[in-house]
């Protein structure tokens, strides 16, 4: 099958560790453009784990010379800079793998919640990268949005519920992650003192994952008030999520759950609960469910740089190119 | 002011060590009995942590000895061990205060949760010792029945929206407690590997607490369906409960907490997200709240040993015996 | 190339577990047998991370079908045991890498170590399964006995600076593992609360690495005498080992360690400190010296499960078939 | 007895945060001057813990303004800064306990490894402030050295077998500290991602604790070389020190230690691996001893933020005023 060369912008942070990581070993992609805003380095500088694993050159990321290197682009920049990049490497032919927030949302929420969006044109074309909902569209864009770690969570735990979720109740969801999920900014907030043996919310109800939650739900026919609670844990990585739904009818929620996933390779639903430590390292996305009276719980697992951010990236990378979906994705957790 | 005499039965576990460490400094109850279903060992032998800092022997627990010693006893047993003490230390004339289960639920409760109860008599009788609920009561008390530590943590949340909760909505109460509240079972759910870096729920919608928290709040007039989770989060000593609850009507979530509490010690409202490093080694409850429309959020965090067990259990003595209530409780937290 | 059936003995344990994990994704070796003591599930049953990913079914472990079946074996069972199937297996013709103590010592020293061996005559022949050191040895053995983790990282760290170590002095090595190095045992000294915000030293000068480890060196001509102190780190996975010696001349000790494996692919010597991240997930050792005086530090960090046991083992299992030392070897660590 | 005003200069980092947790609850200290370099904010803004626990003004830190009010000031500065309050305060008549190292070395020594003395006259006459060591000098000074946190642990370990270290053989210390020993300060060292599950040492054999501890302990007659060695654990509080050091004859180790420490109140010599949760909280230093031929290895644990700074600087004011030396000292520990 035919070799395809990509590049990372913005390697030096989490997600960019994690796709030079996943690019390195992948059977189909060619890693031949490593970028950061400097450049100049060496991967194993930038990244001392890589050191006498991976020998490339890190460069200052030029859309020019990428264009002349490269078929696909992940991006793994902040937002606003995000777009700067995709708009010009998708005008010069390269498709776009955005893990920013960028593209996700609809232009009316994003301009309320991140400011001025400066590439209205491609927004109106990008597909959101979730591939349990968005499959057939992966495989034909140009340019994904890479879904949020919580919506990932999230939507996955609440989408099977869409038939049965009674009208005009709101959907809780109380979450967790690990403090990998914040990248490597240096605030007192990321202290190991102050996390260490600790735990705390933080942007109660009003964290931009929200809305990318409520508008892909709505998208799935569930139109509820979303209401979202994000939690810092005192661990590195992974992402538990928990739903509240109340539902209109007697239903069994484990086999709602089991039917809808069962073709999909990267969701397990258990029958115990799930936990952090058998998705980290992996694209899985665990589900358990629990139930009582009208009220279904549904506790969803994932690792948050990989199906929250790189893992999921190449996956969707892989539809666009025609590739099988699980090429290069890890699927064997880090335990213990 | 008159000093009087107290004992510990069951000083092994985690709450017994930590009635232990509030005693030793009171300034106005001596402990001169402690004891576990063994005896004849050294505190310092059971605690290493208080070689050099107690020199007390460790007895047989003996109903008829303890009576003759004490005028109070803080039982920290298992529940069914626990009311076998406490019927007999009643019928001595000793004042009980029970850590355990035994009796804080209506006996209809009790015994479709935990099973048979063998104490109907004294059931009747017993208090909640939750002070900001039931302090007068708690005064007049000969026997009391020691909170749990989520429904401390959820009660304490939920109760001041008593009048503004919707009927017929469902309060979900999403709950993460750290190791310590498990005790000292060695099962490989309290193993290290399987903890640490690691999250998970555990009984969700079916833990014994739930039906503890339903009958509390139901005395304060708040009937709704309670749904409760609970999670381990992999540190020692804390709780956090994040409670979700539909108001009926434009309130203002803080100024209701603030002015429930405001003449209470041991609560604390902050402007900002608690977290449990503020309240480790206190008696303190840390309330947080958030809204958006019609819901409130509360995160509610107390020390899962202290203010949900053995430090709650000393105030309820304090009043009990007439005595400040703050007298020899800890305020100041393990920080950093 | 031709591909190799092999069997893993004793698979419900952190090393049978990454023997597997490592086995699954081998391009030349065949894991066609996985046996424990009972048999009867499935793998996804005895590690939950698993399920999904391989469906093997486990059996009870019985020499003759594993010789129909397999011509390697990866013994990871507890000593004693390890050489009652080692011994049968080699009559049988089967191959074996021996992650227990079994075969490291000579018979003298194990005996005095470990008790009675009944498996003289394969020990003699047994080849220290450290690549190296033993390389040449290794591919020609039968019976390969893998290292213990403490010794690969303590061996490594000293070995190269074996012309220099003056006479007569001793060589301490203060040396920190996680808990994973320890199994799956529950006793209070695994428990969460126990080893959590925790350190202490264990079998402080007496513990059983120390010999293999001055076994070892003195078959490298060092032979000093070897003072080890281990210690328990609050972490699952990895481990460090601090290394000091005096020697008899001004020498480089980076330079030294630089020369000394400068043909070798899983050591890396850093010029700055090693640490238990960048080599977890991975068959690396990195060092780092500091010196002063006549005094050198060597800091050895190692994956206690993988270069400490079973990704050793199959880079044993590698030489002993003749494919690359590296095939179907982790080189990227568990980062962040 | 008479009640004696004092000051904390320097309130806002960890050991400012323990001196003033010290100084609310001592009998006989009046804690009426807190200050920072900025001032104008309360003790609960400063430290959320304290927030209803402590009602001070935090004022900016003005020599003068001291004097006025107070006999006795806690420097919990940077060094360098340290000795310019220092000097103004003796000055002005005010008593000073330095939590830096800006008086803990002779002139020499300060200058090749600190810079710069700014106030040598003070120097010659500040006293070391190790109890256990310098009890009757400390009785008597007006300015004392507050120990650094490796070296108490260190030379409580150490200084016992001074009359049975061999002459000319190196003592090696490999030292581990919790984070909080670095403070507050946020780089990506301190990095909760960074620190997690991680383990490395620094500075190694060139720490400035180095010269402290030789310098101590030769005044004590050991004047062998020290070789230190620290690393960073990935835990919040504690430290333990791993000494070894050979001897001359045939000693009973801890016997010696136990003879030793017989009548020492803060000393707890255990027959059993001392662990850092047995002190954390407390001024305890744990001491455990193994031995082997004519090696001694020492194990010493203390709470590197008390032991190791805050309570031994209230021990010595203690002392300094004719208090109990006891008086307001934590013994119980922060267990589980």
């Amino acid at each position: 099958m035919k070799k395809v060369n990509v590049a990372i912008i913005g390697a030096s942070g989490y997600t960019g560790l994690e796709l030079i990581k996943l690019l390195i070993n992948h059977p189909n992609f060619i890693l031949n453009y490593i970028g950061t805003s400097e450049g100049g380095v060496k991967v194993g500088d930038l990244h001392p784990s890589l050191l006498g694993v991976v020998d490339i050159d890190v460069k200052k990321s030029i859309p020019k010379e990428i264009a002349k290197k490269c078929e696909l682009a992940f991006l793994a920049l902040p937002h606003k800079t995000a777009m700067e990049f995709a708009k010009e490497l998708l005008e010069l032919g390269v498709k776009v793998v955005d893990l920013s927030a960028d593209y996700r949302l609809s232009l009316e929420s994003y301009e309320r919640h991140y400011g001025v969006h400066l590439d209205k044109e491609h927004l109106k074309e990008a597909v959101y990268g979730l591939p349990e909902l968005n499959r057939e569209k992966i495989k034909k864009a140009s340019l994904i949005a890479n879904p949020g770690c919580y919506p990932t969570a999230s939507i996955l735990a609440i989408t099977p519920f869409a038939p049965y979720i009674k009208k005009n109740t709101p959907i809780f969801i109380d979450a967790k992650s690990g403090v990998s999920g914040r990248g490597k900014k240096t605030t007192y907030s990321e202290h190991f003192v102050n996390v260490n043996e600790n735990f705390l919310t933080y942007n109660a109800l009003k964290h931009r994952h929200e809305p990318e939650i409520a508008e892909i739900l709505a998208s799935q026919n569930i139109t509820n008030a979303i209401h979202f609670v994000p939690h810092l844990l005192p661990i590195t990585r992974g992402m538990l999520v928990s739903a509240y739904m109340q539902v209109n009818a007697q239903i069994d929620a484990f086999k709602i759950l089991t039917d809808f996933y069962k073709n999909e390779q990267f969701v397990r639903v258990r029958d115990e609960a799930v936990s952090l430590k058998l998705t980290a390292g992996t694209n899985f996305c665990d589900l358990f469910t629990a139930q009582k009276d009208d009220v279904v719980f549904v506790s969803s697992s994932i690792d948050n740089l990989l199906r929250g951010a790189s893992a999921q990236a190449v996956v969707n990378a892989n539809l666009m190119f025609g590739f099988e979906e699980s090429m290069g994705i890890p699927k064997v957790a880090y335990v213990p």
